[in-house]
């Protein structure tokens, strides 16, 4: 397995901590199939509570809580808005499409950042059988590709007001939800408030090993239950990760705030090394994306120089680096990347 | 049945004439689905030499023949890109998500006008197994929803070579290619030479009273076929129908221009009747798109005006109606529409 | 385009007469996508009310007639049951789990007679999240590759009794139900009474050149409507072809007879001639059977012998020719077909 | 959460030993996703040679391994064959349908006992576009809804042979095969040898918390990889469920000889006590069959009877109740099972 002094490839990579691994070993368990996992429903039930909704739904991954998201607010034939680098329309493997017969389509969002006008733009309802239905808008917080992104509050319940009036449910995909709290301070419940379901990952910045939550009413939980297991995701003594999760909520939602620092220093420092390749203050969370191209590299050139010094990051493009900042990445190993970056940055700022 | 002096809500509306009805009752047939229609073969052969392709296939709708050209490029679990008003992803029914299991992402496009780079920037290839792969780039010409846009020649060349070295299909929507060849007087090869699949359809401009034609090579058809009949659309001596097809293709591609010519006066009368409802300008084939809100009317109350004085118009939007040219519309009926149209819109004018 | 003195093939390729053809050619018409067109309607409507329905649907194939029954009684995830030989399961490409993610099981039925105990005892209802629920029971009549079987009225309704209890719908495939009720003597409703959707077929012993009608409730069929537009079967001035099925409603029910007799006259000289590859007690519609490895030859080399001598069957398996008598197929063709097929029956049995 | 003196639902209920909990508490991590968590590696590896295969998938159920395992033979539209009780077309909720477009048809199977002959002769290949292709036969060993039924070696390699020659694949779901190899002896891997691909699953008998294991070729294995990340389960330091699966390869195989013995006592017990509920010959591994309704039981009375006493089975239609031994049913907690079923067994029989 590869080892890096800092591995900055993703927040998916952090290891259980030791803490961690204890409440798993001592889980109480059950089958959950059956609905009798303790420590399952405990997570639902809390992780349901905190953003204000009636019912939760553990999951294996983040994708599957997005698909179910989209199964119970769509029928086959129905459409689905979102903009054009959500992870639902981007990285989810078609899923909406194959899964649900669900389609399609997309506005431009820079930065990933919502536009309070344009989702509703795009909506069509009461076209009768000639024209597709709009059944579904979904918004990402934060926003992954467009580089950790944190939605405006304002913009949300925009969205959220327009879509209710035309009868338009609405998904948020929350995998990075606790970053975009932990950031703005805005109450979970709020972001809640905001959306017909929500999913959480609790495999991300919250550092527990699998496992995301979906939250919604009563019924839509019952649906995606039925769905889940139609997806073979219906695990059994699953409390294990429940317990890590339960951990997680306990330990690691205000330790974001280290990420975003570290992450929000790690740009200045680039920044400042080759002017151009990122504006620090679009670093709102633990996510950078540096212009590689900007600054006379080509990304994947880039992400090899940074390997060949321990530091991993990921060619999102051509053009662009993304490098991210969770549990695993301390102080030291910031600093560390700090000097790398920089002074690869530079060789090649000295090379054009 | 309803009846109107002029009947402008589609032209799909058009009863097959005289001289079609002859030419259908005296076809010579045979059962298609064992590929024994001498009229279909010759209906498909001779529509694949227009355009310059291998091989045709006809089916019973020109949705069917689009949804056939997406399956043949595009496994499930894999995208589409289109502009956002496609009649693929606005007016198919989610056919590709439920039929293929496609996804699809869009671009914004004014008057449905072909960005020659908006589709490239979308693109995604090789990303392995996390993202989404981009197999196919569909374009409309004319554009349907946009207003009988005509797409520029050079921009679905530009459009062509981008997808081709990145190893992404192209499908032509050419429902109404007609039309676009006969305003710009490029040749249907020169469309045909732009794609990997063409659907055109004969019962819109054309006049026949059912049928389109997918062409593509001879595989891309091989597989269409055997989709064709999944889908339910493997008919029997469909030689009945080609036969007007046939007849269409000789009597009733130049008279087009006559479309043309009454949409663009209709179009310059409304100008000037009711100044900003409409740039005659953009009116290039036989649709004209009048912003009805623009000059003081709400789309269906205008529509429900023109209605009752026999003439027949559809509101697209809210705050838009379409008005459709076609065979059975002739100078007279143009007259009546466009004293109809004037006086309606100049009643809008004195109300605001 | 082969031509064969008995085209004994299938009852799909019979050719539209000269008085359909007229028909067809005065059709009144206007655009179905809009239900504006009379001849389609009036078509529906009697179809609707010979079979004691509410509501009717066009539609191009009796494939996609049966797959719109299958839509409007499953979900997607549910099931529908059928004897193993059925069409829907077998002949229809794998349309119900491709277009509505319906799964099927099958029970075994020789000469695909129903059984009327054997559709229930596979039926499972109300097991909750765990198991596959079944939606649907699907009977063919007449029973294509059982032989041209009529189903006992007795058994239609014992099905149709217990399904109801259970609450389970029920799908009769009948596109050749006109063989079955000239066959038989029961009155088409009676067959109707027994379904909650039921599809006719006018392209096979009707002689229409293309289309099928679908029957049910006025809400199924609505919800049929629909998607038969996103399976791209909604077409436009398709009057041309109800015409044609009117037509044929009106003429070519009670010659059905005829075929009848022919191939109960060819069965029983094929029995004679070679004992042991047909009961002709078992003929008893249009189609024969003939189980040519019993006599002496594999079903290909039978085929091509029957063919070298100007008449065309089918090898539906390794083992099996069919022989299906239709409009086409007139006395002369028959007694010339008798001669041809006792010929070469008898040249089998002496090559043992 | 219920608690019961014997619970004997399901095999899925067993909780993990201390033993497997110090082994996920201390197992080595890392992101599959990425492919870079050891222990999975070590998972799929073990596996994958124990049966005899290139390669191995984790998966978070036996439902999504086998519907892997469906997708790498299938294309949409095409067809598997199994028996009419088999998990994969009765349990997984229509999952070859949703997720693959894939149609299924049944053979019926008293005991779920393969025989050798019925797959065959439902094959169905060579036909072309006019009937579905047969791709894939799916055996189920031991049979679950059959009662535990071990399928013979011989008729495994009878219609591995036959499918082979008509290139057909074969799917063994082995949710417990470890069953059927500690109750037959034969070697794992001679099992595996029948099949292109089998799932296990850890999390049944084996006594682990979560998950399965699909085998198979190395190409079969990879297309599984992207398809579970669609179907929303890859999941990323789950070689902390890995390491459960790991532990109970090396503790608990061959104990299920333990459940073996107890459920044939039990049923032994049963069949004593209450003549006709059950042929103890029949009960191979660790799942006994009651016939209540055959000696004066409805099947849901008796499993309340049951649950008073402190005995859970579970009802698996109206008249039959499944009993099924595991790692959590001790000789005592059997010995008490015992005195229940019997006694209340008795009692049935003194009310009739």
């Amino acid at each position: 397995m590869p080892s890096y002094r800092a591995d900055l490839l993703s927040d998916t990579l952090t290891a259980p901590t030791q803490g961690m691994r204890a409440a798993m070993a001592g889980a109480e368990v059950g089958d959950d199939v059956f609905g009798e996992d303790p420590t399952v429903r405990a997570l639902e039930e809390r992780v349901a509570t905190l953003l204000g909704h009636e019912a939760g739904l553990f999951t294996p991954t983040g994708s599957m809580a997005n698909q179910l998201g989209v199964r119970v607010h769509c029928q086959p034939g129905e459409e689905l808005l979102s903009d054009s680098l959500a992870h639902v329309v981007r990285a989810e493997l078609g899923a909406a499409a194959v899964l649900s017969g669900v389609t399609s389509r997309t506005w431009s969002a820079p930065r990933g950042l919502l536009d309070p006008v344009a989702p509703l733009s795009m909506v069509v309802t009461g076209v009768g059988p000639y024209q597709v239905c709009t059944s579904l808008v979904c918004v990402e917080n934060t926003h992954n590709f467009g580089g950790g992104t944190v939605q405006p509050l304002s913009a949300l319940r925009a969205v959220r007001a327009a879509t209710e009036r035309e009868g338009v449910a609405m998904h948020l995909d929350g995998a990075r939800l606790w970053n975009a709290h932990v950031a703005s301070g805005v109450p979970l419940a709020d972001y809640g408030d905001c959306a017909d379901t929500v999913s959480v990952c609790l495999s991300k910045g919250l550092g527990a090993p699998v496992g995301s939550v979906l939250v919604g009413s009563a019924d839509a939980v019952a649906e995606a239950r039925v769905w889940r297991k139609r997806l073979g995701g219906g695990m059994r003594q699953v409390g294990i990760l429940a317990a890590a999760g339960l951990w997680a909520l306990d330990h690691h939602i205000e330790r974001l705030a280290d990420d975003h620092d570290r992450a929000r220093r790690a740009a200045q420092a680039c920044a400042e090394a080759a002017p151009g390749c990122v504006d620090p203050a679009t670093v709102e969370t633990n996510i950078v994306v540096l212009d590689a191209a900007a600054v006379g590299w080509e990304a994947p050139a880039f992400v090899a120089a940074l390997a060949e010094a321990g530091v991993r990051g990921y060619a999102v493009s051509p053009t662009a680096v993304r490098l991210v900042w969770h549990l695993d990445v301390d102080e030291a190993a910031t600093s560390y990347a700090v000097d790398v970056l920089t002074a690869t940055l530079a060789a090649g700022t000295r090379r054009r």
